[in-house]
């Protein structure tokens, strides 16, 4: 573990092995970009200068490119690692109680995938019964979708309960009404920095060239809604009224100590989709409803890597641009409690959990409030924090 | 019939009655935006003077609102349509010629709905012939879902024909190659100039206060990719790798002679999908491959009218942004060469089209040209052009 003179931070999943970047504001000021270290800010805008920092998103760094995120890390470890930085940067820590942390990019297009193989078959028996749970796709390309980018929200939002066409099993047709079960989906996002032109394919070699960094997603859900105008164009309202990402964007080179090849795969992937670099990933999420915990999804059970969800988002051809996101799907083991859903979680809502309280829940109430938080093994020993996404439920309106 | 004074533009489809915008850029000037009148082009940046004028996409103006569309539509109008405005204008009008035209807006979120019945009931019986063709929840609601944004080009971009999986009827596994089922798809696309915010629906009453115009769209279909990939979650690589828009985004108001009250539906639609004004249109598309007419989809049989469309998508709280751009889905009719597709004109390649020079197309052929054109009645009888949306197809790479 590299160790940092910043108070407090070595041992705070914040440290010099961490550095995620993100955009804050103090009261009364511009954005500006900064990295997080322990309970700190270190506002780039002040430190380096350079203009790509007062800014109010991280898409113009995220820009510039894997060699100038690397020089630019290299330098911000620096100067927290040695003594002679602390001069040059411990007036631009700021804490983080001074700061108020907005979206961190402009989110391109949002692509969201479906990589668990235990959720994809967990959501096949619950939406589909009488069916093989996997669709014979499944197992040869990391099945997604487009979701709507123009509603991906920052942690903390609130999240107002959608309305929509449900129909009730017994009824002959559908009705407006709000929805009744509104779900969760526990995720963690790729945000896309080197934009690739129209045409050109993305290899999965290239994947670390392109990606700038990970945040954590909750993609809610209305099950309901989902359930009746899935078919045959796939999610489309259930999801698009919001998603939520979290403040920090933690670089893949945060996650080395967290790298393995990725679970094996059968049949082995058509050549363009064949992993070249161990892009597995062993984080650890947690999933708390009012301040408890109620899954931890291991992330290391996914099918799809992200450098294989890559490759095949841009087979065909389709460019990428700077801001793009594109999530793993919900992140489910084959664990009791390790679902990141609570569709899952319940059994489609058949097996209510107890929570602390003596209350039960099959979906959100009004009022829950979810965080999903995750960590991961840094170099050496120390943990990498990457931080949270939270949302309260709000009631439909009227 | 408005007449002006700019020569030959009353009998071209771009009259006074019509008054689409685009942008444009002249040999090595910035990108200004106009509004076409006849083969000209009118320099509004020059004309009038206002800064969102002056810049490289329709997205500030339509920003400004309905009330603003329609005071610079009257000051245009009366401009050409006067004597006393020629003397003013005509150094601006700028014959088409010297122009190169550019993307008209910055899209957003892109959403592809599924609006015409025969289309919709011709692709299930053609992808899943041992089923009802339509589902259950098709008649309820427009059925839609998000495409790609970033990959919404301009007329007259080439369209490489993509690779992908593919999965042979009589394969154990896919394989993954060049498209053999490349296919256009006729739509037209709805532009929304004025934003809403999170949480809260637009209703069917609000279209023309959000909507700024209209697009004809080529939404490239590869459906060998599409029928392996689309299951559960719709489609994705088999379209996201272009869709094509046309050049001038045709103003709500030059529809006007074209407005009636849309398909009769059954069921009655739920009260937040109730038709309150005349949204259906009645447009003649004209789809040509190398330069003959294959299909001539009329859009007046549409069975989901604009403004359910944008009530649907916002029906969950879905938030507007200035440049979202979302279309109607294949417009076929029931009639012979009615049919905005190939997949449906040749019936999912059984019935081979002969062309003119007696070769024959099931889908498309690397170096095949395909454009879409489409008019409508004006007010007093002229026409209005909705200008053209065309592509060459380029052989995929390798």
């Amino acid at each position: 573990m590299t160790t940092t003179w910043v108070p407090g931070a070595d041992d705070s999943g914040y440290g010099a092995d961490n550095l995620p970047y993100g955009v804050f504001r103090r009261p009364g000021a511009e954005p500006r970009v900064g990295v997080r270290v322990g309970d700190y800010v270190l506002d780039l805008a002040a430190l380096l200068g350079e203009p790509e920092f007062h800014e109010a998103t991280l898409n113009p760094f995220m820009a510039r490119g894997a060699a100038a995120w690397r020089a630019t890390r290299a330098k911000i470890s620096g100067t927290l690692t040695h003594a002679d930085g602390r001069a040059r940067a411990e007036p631009h820590l700021i804490p983080l109680a001074e700061v108020e942390m907005l979206p961190p990019f402009a989110v391109a297009d949002y692509v969201d995938f479906y990589c668990s193989l235990e959720h994809a078959s967990n959501v096949g028996r619950i939406f589909r019964p009488d069916e093989e749970p996997l669709k014979p796709n499944w197992r040869h390309l990391p099945v997604g979708y487009h979701g709507r980018s123009g509603t991906v929200v920052p942690s903390g939002t609130g999240i107002v309960r959608p309305r929509g066409q449900v129909k009730p099993p017994d009824a002959d047709a559908p009705v407006f009404s709000a929805s009744n079960r509104l779900d969760i989906e526990a995720e963690l996002g790729f945000v896309v920095g080197t934009p690739s032109p129209l045409g050109e394919p993305v290899s999965p070699a290239s994947f670390s060239e392109h990606v700038f960094g990970v945040v954590l997603v909750n993609d809610w859900s209305a099950r309901d809604v989902q359930a009746w105008e899935y078919v045959p164009l796939g999610p489309f309202l259930g999801k698009s009224f919001a998603t939520s990402v979290s403040p920090w964007v933690v670089p893949l080179d945060a996650l080395g100590a967290a790298r393995f090849p990725g679970r094996e795969q059968d049949p082995e992937p058509l050549p363009h989709l064949r992993r070249r670099a161990d892009w597995g990933l062993d984080l650890r999420l947690d999933v708390r409803l009012n301040g408890e915990t109620v899954a931890r999804p291991p992330y290391d059970r996914m099918y799809w890597t992200p450098d294989q969800m890559l490759a095949h988002l841009t087979s065909n051809g389709s460019s990428l641009r700077t801001g793009d996101l594109y999530a793993s799907g919900t992140i489910s083991g084959s664990g009791p409690a390790e679902q990141g859903s609570l569709l899952e979680l319940t059994w489609g809502g058949s097996e209510p959990l107890t929570l602390a309280d003596g209350s039960t829940r099959t979906f959100l109430h009004d009022g829950d409030t979810v965080a999903i938080i995750a960590e991961a093994d840094g170099m050496g020993g120390g943990g990498i924090a990457l931080g949270e996404v939270t949302g309260t439920v709000l009631p439909a309106p009227r």
